[in-house]
């Protein structure tokens, strides 16, 4: 296991233990990789979990995703010891492969209308990026409304506290990974940027909500640290091990 | 029905028999609309095709498809006859809830590696349009093979005629709408690019069989046809209706 610490150029293959566990080739501050973590969690199914600097890749990562990106899981029980890439990918195959809980409704048309709902949610991701990564503003702060709209007027028709229920379930779980990191945008812009409080009621209970639920709590970085990471990947040298301090490590379910 | 004209601004709502069958919104060259055809006509589901004219949308279409894209599915017999959108999760949704013949591997994994490649063909996609839409050849041919060469390698590697074994499967018809209109090149290019016979071998002979299923041919072209569109579409000015004639309507299964 690399401890938290992103392997890079150089790093040779992470000594982990022969105990059939599923391995997942992360970077803590991906979203794409938030994902696959907040699934393995709400699960309860145990894996080992692999940092990848990804500016300063190490040589042997496309051994497990030829494409050189995360989230890739390794699944070493299977026969020939694939892995899987492309994080929806992986989260579906978990979810058919670990049913307990079900995460995906069991109706095919009720997934496939979850599905493109986590489709339309990269019309948040893209500018709401835009004002992470490039600082720009005006313009995508209306777009990430217009986009979070569906998402409020989704949960007032559902009348439940999650999309998936009474509990998250694989849509709440798909769009958690940039609700998380919207937390960032106080420390990124100042006091320019709140969410109103009336167009976006329900979804604002359901942040809250999220907040409390065991898989999210497990993967959870808080709003100051997430913008602090930012920064450093504004400044083109993201600080991936910035956490990798005894004192400061993330809570490790 | 649209009698395969297709719909406009201003055009009314086509009036469809009240027969239960499903709805398709698509557009005759589009190539993600193409997939949704080929999986309904291999799981032999009716279903009425409305065409539309991308460039001058009916005003009514967003009722079916919110960004106004195609293909767009309605199902006018579920409860509160909801549509869906995005090609890939209409054709995983017609798989679980018609699932004779099934197309996707039952296995979740091998059902995940079908996914992974499915995504991985979008190399090819990228490319291809590059050279179909602007003219852009010399690197762009090279990204296309390079892309191909993974799907003739796993070809190869499965040992079987099509991807799903000795039938196509899913991933063999999401990949077929550009594996057709790949036929388009020698029309555009004249000869200046041919497809290695050695390098494809496995490829080629799967196109050649592809050719002869039955879904396949309720809904292909030749390779002339796609061009003649093509070039329709370079100029700004997409003829959507040229196969609009009674003595070159396309074959309608």
């Amino acid at each position: 296991m690399s401890g938290g610490k992103h392997l890079a150029t150089g790093s040779p293959k992470p000594e982990i233990p022969n105990d059939g566990k599923l391995r997942l080739y992360s970077m803590r501050f991906c979203p794409y990789a938030h994902r696959v973590h907040l699934v393995l969690d709400a699960k309860k199914i145990p894996y080992h979990s692999i940092f990848i600097n990804l500016n300063d890749k190490p040589e042997w990562l496309t051994e497990y995703s030829p494409l050189g990106k995360v989230p890739a899981l390794h699944l070493v029980k299977e026969e020939g010891k694939p892995a899987l890439i492309e994080s929806l990918v992986i989260a579906e195959y978990l979810d058919e492969r670990y049913p307990e809980p079900k995460l995906f409704p069991s109706d095919p048309l009720k997934k496939a209308q979850d599905k493109i709902l986590i489709e339309r949610f990269n019309a948040v991701i893209g500018p709401m990026y835009k004002i992470f990564v490039n600082n720009e503003v005006p313009g995508a702060i209306t777009d990430v409304s217009t986009g979070l709209d569906i998402f409020e007027k989704e949960l007032r028709a559902r009348g439940t506290p999650f999309f998936g229920g009474d509990k998250p379930g694989m849509l709440d779980y798909m769009i958690w990974p940039w609700c998380e990191r919207s937390a960032m945008l106080k420390y990124l812009l100042g006091d320019k940027y709140e969410m109103d409080k009336e167009r976006f009621e329900k979804l604002l209970k359901w942040r809250d909500l999220m907040g409390e639920d065991e898989a999210v709590k497990c993967f959870y970085l808080d709003g100051e640290t997430h913008a602090k990471f930012m920064k450093t990947r504004r400044e083109g040298k993201p600080n991936y091990d910035m956490l990798v301090n005894p004192s400061k490590r993330q809570r490790i379910c």
